[in-house]
């Protein structure tokens, strides 16, 4: 609706006397009119006053806010950002850096401190008022919002004593121009310097404590605003060594000969034992997600693919609430033809482990420290022998019974008796990494191969660090009738003809090579690697039975 | 039932007169003990001359069947096995190997030839009966079933002329020892070498055809068989590739800095847009799988992780039926930020495909000249500049329309346009890989950046490979307000403040930097590097509307 201006409400009806109401309509529209004329008037007068002030700011063009990037007003500057780990290549140069601002504080009206950080690396900068440097561009420094990007110039200077605050601790950027490019809203939802700090050292993940003053967040709260929480240098590490442990994995067996593979997470039938899975609509049917790739890997070694890999996610409908499991994770999984042991194959799981442990310490040592500085864990010890420490259940059984834990020849451990045997382990081997072989035969899967030396036990293993179990893995029955009467056998037994079985055992009828493998839990290494107290921080939007979001 | 002995029945009842039924009982009784005997005494004459052949077969301890490896009988040699590709290095030594029957033929009584393959090689054998080499071994060779496992010991000997049905053409194994290690059932499902062969030329995977007299199988037949027909030397080309495309894949991208990451597959809300997502039962509540990690990948640039990437598993509840789609594929996603223009991220993903190419070329020639030999596919072109042709989408319409074809500016293209485009760029570039830019924005997602240029175009892309769309990408609104519009304002709306939107919305508002990225289709990079005419082909155990099994 357009708005009637003053005269065209006082001339438009010529002929007629105008109504009381008309006149009042009329004296309210003059009003109107006086009024926006005013407003415009001292917006006028502002805009004069503020051109004049920008006419004394002598830094007016190198600082302020840009426009959204991408849109129509944004100007690209083609000048190339600079990578701060590289700061000590250009002492006394002017360098132009992305970054956002962990906070920025005033020091009187003519300097302002920024803290920076760009990727793991945090560097201090200083805006100071000069004759080339406008005062209004140290308050606006000053006021910048903490998290806000932006992308600074400055000079890189040395400085005398380092700057303990700042991870760069021998240079400071003496900033030439300023912008914000993209400006974090106030308050923010959670502090990214809470989420540095270690959990509440009883942090199942509910409460919030009081440690020395300050406040130490609990994991709900993080978890609710992860993406904030993720900003921390301590979370970034740990996701940077997850991605390495993916990429040893990877590199590892690749060199070795492996395929990587890519096996189906929908499958029609629950093939494993049926318990744990989650169901779902699949068109005009049910179907169910992966508990493992356990009988895709297996079938491909009956395709003759001798070793072959996989890095995907896997779903377990356990309503367990622990600090060490999800219902999704990501499985790292293995399986390979041997000649005529599987130990050849927990040779080359321990290798593997031990690669990793090595180039862990090796590629991702500063990432590692850091994480471990917050929760004071211990290094992870491995045997200076180069031999992992390989036990037989039975050993394994005495070694905890010789300690004080009451338990038969055939039962499986329990976390505490695992967690025992770790540090018995430890003692005795001087190893956090080590190999349990030879489990009960009642207590593993039903396409384990029995043990030749004794039919109560069995050709499978677990792997362990810090006296937690990573890796679970097993020589296979590669013969479909000896299979398929284990499964018959076994509590509970499982039907060999069925839907999701039939497949499985009828790819071990025509030739198919012995073969053995495992699969590890990639949170798990993280988690035991750094010593963190819960599985969740090691999951980038965790998932268990209570929380499927974000 | 003990079946009672002809004496027992004599002697039972010593006080009666036996009736005629029991004389007849009796009768028979004695008849039958008679039969026995004299099987028994056939089974020992038998056996006495098995004995004896035995003591004759020179070669009775150099081949017969091997125990369950893993079993009690089974009695480990501990020789090492070879493998075939370095053959060439052991000209008239003894190796022993592991390999698997292709077939087994005989040439009179005292020759056996065998095709052997190992991997992707196959070779000759040869059991010829000798002083040292009995009959009865020939005869054992000559009736091993196809497929079977085998532990072959024998001569590596050049030959003079080249053998035309192996890929070792000049060598041929002498065999001293053969010991089959686990039988095939027979008859096979499905042949191996029908499963080398192509599909049939219509086949969008239902009809069985005859060809040369020779029938070619269809691809369901195929499927319903999937662990024989993955035995095929081009399936396994074909999966090696895969596994290539993904190391390649991360390797180019590491190198660049890219983090590696796992974002949930299940989610609390179907967040981008609600159609095609599967439901699953999550505990007392519903949930969904990921349609793409989409919005898990922006929310980690808004974590500041600045480059990442994930190789994983994509679900798309989509009923359709056609030879390029599946229900589940690997999605290799990748976000970045970037500093002034969205194109520096089309750069990126264009050298990662010339990266990808290139390699492919070098590393896995010989895995991709097998399948292509098969489907008499052309070489795939790239820009002889390596600079890979990237066309505005409005330049793109315009070539169409001097084609021929009638179409809207802001029309999206359908497939056969698409694959038309894809000759005429082939035609005037010289290039089967290409990009069109600058895409309607009323096509593409809420969360695309509009154009600065036109407010109808978008800052976004599809990459294609001959003629057919592997990528789409764009810049995204980095700006929560500017967002939450845009999904209010697209068709259908969506509510940015909803259960699966609110958070993505949300982690725009703290200084997210402006970033771009794309997802790629690996199995459709594979069907079409290849040309395959399927993409079930590229996928182990493929799923779609009416496939989850095996």
């Amino acid at each position: 609706m357009t708005e009637p201006t003053p005269a065209a409400s006082g001339s438009g009806e010529p002929n007629k006397e105008p109504s009381k109401n008309a006149l009042k309509k009329a004296q309210k529209e003059k009003e109107k009119a006086e009024k926006k004329a005013a407003a415009k008037a001292r917006e006028l007068a502002e805009r004069q006053k503020k051109d004049a002030a920008d006419a004394e700011d002598v830094s007016k063009d190198v600082y302020g806010e840009l426009p959204l990037c991408g849109s129509k007003d944004f100007k690209p500057t083609g000048t190339p950002r600079e990578d701060l780990s590289k700061v000590d290549q250009v002492e006394d140069k002017e360098i132009t850096f992305r970054c956002w601002v962990e906070n920025a504080r005033p020091q009187g009206a003519k300097l302002a401190f920024l803290n920076l950080r760009q990727g793991l690396n945090t560097v201090q900068a200083v805006v100071a008022a000069s004759e080339k440097l406008s005062k209004q561009m140290v308050k606006f420094a000053q006021n910048i919002s903490t998290e806000s990007t932006l992308a600074v110039t400055g000079l890189v200077k040395r400085v005398k004593e380092p700057i303990k605050s700042a991870t760069i601790k021998d240079f400071e950027i003496h900033i030439t121009k300023l912008f914000v490019e993209v400006k974090a809203e106030v308050p923010l939802p959670l502090q990214v310097e809470d989420a540095e700090r270690p959990l509440p050292s009883d942090e199942a993940g509910q409460d919030e404590k009081e440690s020395d003053g300050r406040p130490l967040v609990g994991l709900n709260t993080r978890l609710n605003n992860r993406t904030i929480d993720l900003r921390a240098k301590i979370n970034h590490a740990i996701f940077v060594i997850k991605s390495g442990v993916c990429s040893l994995f990877q590199e590892f067996l690749s060199q070795q000969g492996f395929t990587l593979i890519h096996t189906p997470k929908i499958q029609g039938a629950a093939g494993e034992g049926g318990a744990n899975v989650f169901e779902l609509k699949y068109f005009d049917r049910s179907a169910y997600l992966a508990q493992s790739p356990q009988f895709y890997k297996q079938m491909l070694i009956a395709s003759r693919f001798q070793k072959v890999m996989e890095i995907g996610p896997v779903f377990r409908a356990e309503n367990s609430n622990t600090a060490r499991h999800l219902t999704e994770f990501t499985g790292l999984d293995l399986e390979m033809e041997f000649q005529e042991n599987y130990h050849e194959v927990m040779g080359v799981l321990e290798d593997l482990m031990l690669f990793i442990f090595k180039e862990l310490n090796n590629r991702y040592k500063k990432e590692t420290d850091l994480v471990r500085s917050a929760y004071h864990v211990d290094e992870f010890k491995l045997p200076e022998s180069g031999k992992v420490p390989r036990i037989p259940f039975q050993e394994g059984i005495k070694m905890l019974r010789e300690a004080g834990e009451e338990l038969g020849d055939f039962d499986d451990l329990s976390t505490p008796q695992e967690k025992h045997l770790g540090r018995l382990v430890l003692e005795k081997y001087n190893s956090d990494f080590y190999t349990l072989d030879q489990f009960p035969l009642a207590i593993r899967p039903a396409y384990t191969m029995p043990s030749p030396a004794n039919p109560q036990l069995s050709n499978s293993y677990d792997m362990f660090m810090r006296g937690q179990e990573i890796c679970s893995g097993a020589q296979r029955i590669h013969n479909a009738d000896l299979l398929a009467e284990q499964m018959r056998k076994h509590d509970p037994p499982i039907d060999p003809n069925g839907a999701g079985t039939k497949d499985y055992v009828d790819s071990f009828r025509y030739g198919c090579p012995p073969h053995a493998g495992g699969g590890f839990g990639l949170e798990r290494i993280v988690q035991f690697w750094l010593g963190l107290p819960n599985i969740r921080m090691t999951s980038l939007f965790p998932r268990d039975p209570q929380r499927v979001a974000p």
